[in-house]
């Protein structure tokens, strides 16, 4: 399978070829079953979205905005007031799908506003509909250009580091990957980006934390990658040290939720554990992240809020029987915060970024 | 519960009362059901072995050595040459239920010797079979010493922690508790000591990691704390870093499978991703080592070798379906080693070893 036919399979979400429909990967069934699925109804689609059938917050982006496209293309209105009345009404049901998706609200305020601009314009509702198709594809376009860019940037480390014989060790946590996006994910982009430059899958060996307590380094990261061709390998969390101490890890790259104006990065729980083992054993950690994610109205880390989670996650979660006493106090964290000093470098879009990291974000044009 | 009755319901293993048999907590059961199971024949026994019913290297050399004692009173024989036979065939037998476990050949090596000096000394079978005895309960109250000195010492560091209105924080890894022993366990010994000292469960509150992949935190350690009326809080392994930044840990209480003559530690995998991460955070951590675990022969931890075990320990085992896709490569060391460094000391039942290790060792008599 070349990358094309890669994305072909795994792209979490697309229009079908009649642009009439949406086409997921079903992520609720990976990574025993790879099944693409078509979304033509609301219902569809707005299920889909709330059983994480698409997840990531550039693919539920994506597909909410396919959504209102799609969607409103089928509207037998013709006057621009009663067809944006159903719009309204379709945003605010595809909104109340993951209430807390900030991405999913973003990409809805955004169709919402070129519906209105359009309408505004006095376009008739097919040219409406014309605008709000592009709007979508847009949303997806720059999400994969984003990624490109930061995969562009990861590639030049990777280079650096290429070594004869053998393959370049870089280890991942969560997923960041093709299936969270639009295309090339944010920690798995370098490879990918590194595969399209014609490095072979073998040139690269991505170890990848299996991320208790939800799996998806497991399910999801281990899966895209070895469905790539990249050398992949599996292990639980607390390998980690062990992996590094063996002289099998590199580089290290992850993604990140929400980042301070001083550098300090949220990302999925147990990231601040790796970036401090990576300092230790002297491997350089990057933060993937968008500038989107870059929050310069936090001046740092201590002030994000760390959510707190369900404990059946990590007791009863996936398993044929419960495995904690019943009723045991549970600490289920989902994210923690890597202070800034034991990041090397945060790869945006737009440049790589290095301490003093607000200096830096400046320089590079965020904010 | 008092700690009485805990130890009552929650011992690895003891006689009955008739001392006619052994009597087991079925670990395998653990944490859904509680039972205490009678094993009689030598069957039983080897099967409670080989199926981990029984585990932990105290824990199984208690229960080879009583297995011994009890069905050597069985035999009919008269003569000592034709009891010995069956003594010897029985040995081999017990040894071939678990081939990798060390305490297993000690315990039934010294119950040999104990037969064949009590043979030697023309001693009736009975009279034998009194010594076969004895030397079982001294195999278990040796372990049970052992554990109790280490709790002692260990307590002595918990009472220099206590604080005004808040229970101490304690982190430990995997299960080195009274499961694994004959009574104390030797991670727990120190919170266990404390409850006999006449501390309450909320002076203190023990945050076990779960332990991937055999979730030995989460279906044991976290089952016996909180049995004994500890408070207990399960999380998972990556979950550490934060809990540690968060303030709510004093001091790491870890058990240890080998320690080299410098201080090296090999213990559960993770264990010295947890001591890097202590160190980081300016948190005290201890490593609970009876001296029969420390191999002055072995100079360094580099010389330990790790066994590396089945990739379906990491992708199927305890699940409903695969987490992760069919064949991808898998790391699954089972140890790992902390470096001495890392180690703010080593409680052996001799006593409290600090750095330098080895000229420790020798002070308290190790060696």
């Amino acid at each position: 399978m070349n990358t094309e036919q890669f994305f072909e399979q795994v792209l979490s979400v697309r229009l079908t070829p009649d642009r009439e429909a949406l086409d997921i990967i079903d992520q609720t069934l990976l990574p025993g079953t790879i099944r693409r699925i078509r979304l033509e109804t609301k219902e569809e689609i707005w299920e889909a979205i709330k059983k994480l059938r698409v997840r990531g917050a550039p693919a539920i982006g994506v597909t909410a905005a396919y959504g209102m496209a799609v969607l409103s293309a089928k509207s037998k209105e013709t006057d621009f007031d009663a067809f944006y009345k159903d719009f309204k009404a379709l945003k605010e049901y595809f909104a109340s799908s993951r209430p807390t998706a900030v991405n999913l609200f973003w990409a809805l305020d955004r169709m919402d506003a070129c519906a209105q601009k359009a309408g505004e314009s006095g376009l008739s509702i097919p040219e409406v509909c014309k605008r709000l198709y592009s709007e979508a594809d847009a949303i997806r376009e720059e999400d994969v250009q984003i990624s490109r860019s930061i995969g562009e940037i990861g590639f030049g480390l990777l280079k650096n580091l290429k070594k004869e014989g053998e393959p370049i060790g870089i280890l991942t946590h969560c997923n960041a990957g093709t299936l969270a996006t639009a295309k090339y994910g944010t920690a798995t982009a370098p490879m990918y980006i590194a595969l399209e430059h014609g490095w072979a899958g073998t040139d690269m060996h991505v170890y990848c934390d299996e991320t208790r307590p939800l799996l998806q380094g497991a399910r999801l990261t281990s899966f895209e990658l070895s469905s790539a061709g990249i050398t992949t390998t599996l292990q639980c969390d607390n390998m980690a040290s062990l992996l590094m101490k063996s002289g099998k890890i590199d580089i290290v790259f992850v993604g990140c939720d929400r980042v301070a104006a001083n550098g300090d990065a949220a990302n999925k729980i147990g990231t601040s554990s790796v970036a401090i083992l990576a300092k230790h054993y002297g491997i350089p950690f990057y933060v993937c992240a968008p500038s989107s994610t870059i929050d310069l109205k936090t001046p740092h880390g201590g002030q994000i809020p760390i959510e707190m989670r369900d404990p059946e996650e990590v007791t009863k979660m996936w398993y044929k029987e419960p495995m904690a006493p019943e009723g045991i106090n549970v600490y289920n964290p989902a994210f923690d915060v890597t202070d800034h000093s034991f990041i090397t470098g945060m790869i945006t879009e737009k440049g790589l970024c290095t301490e003093p990291y607000g200096e830096a974000f400046a320089r590079v044009g965020i904010g």
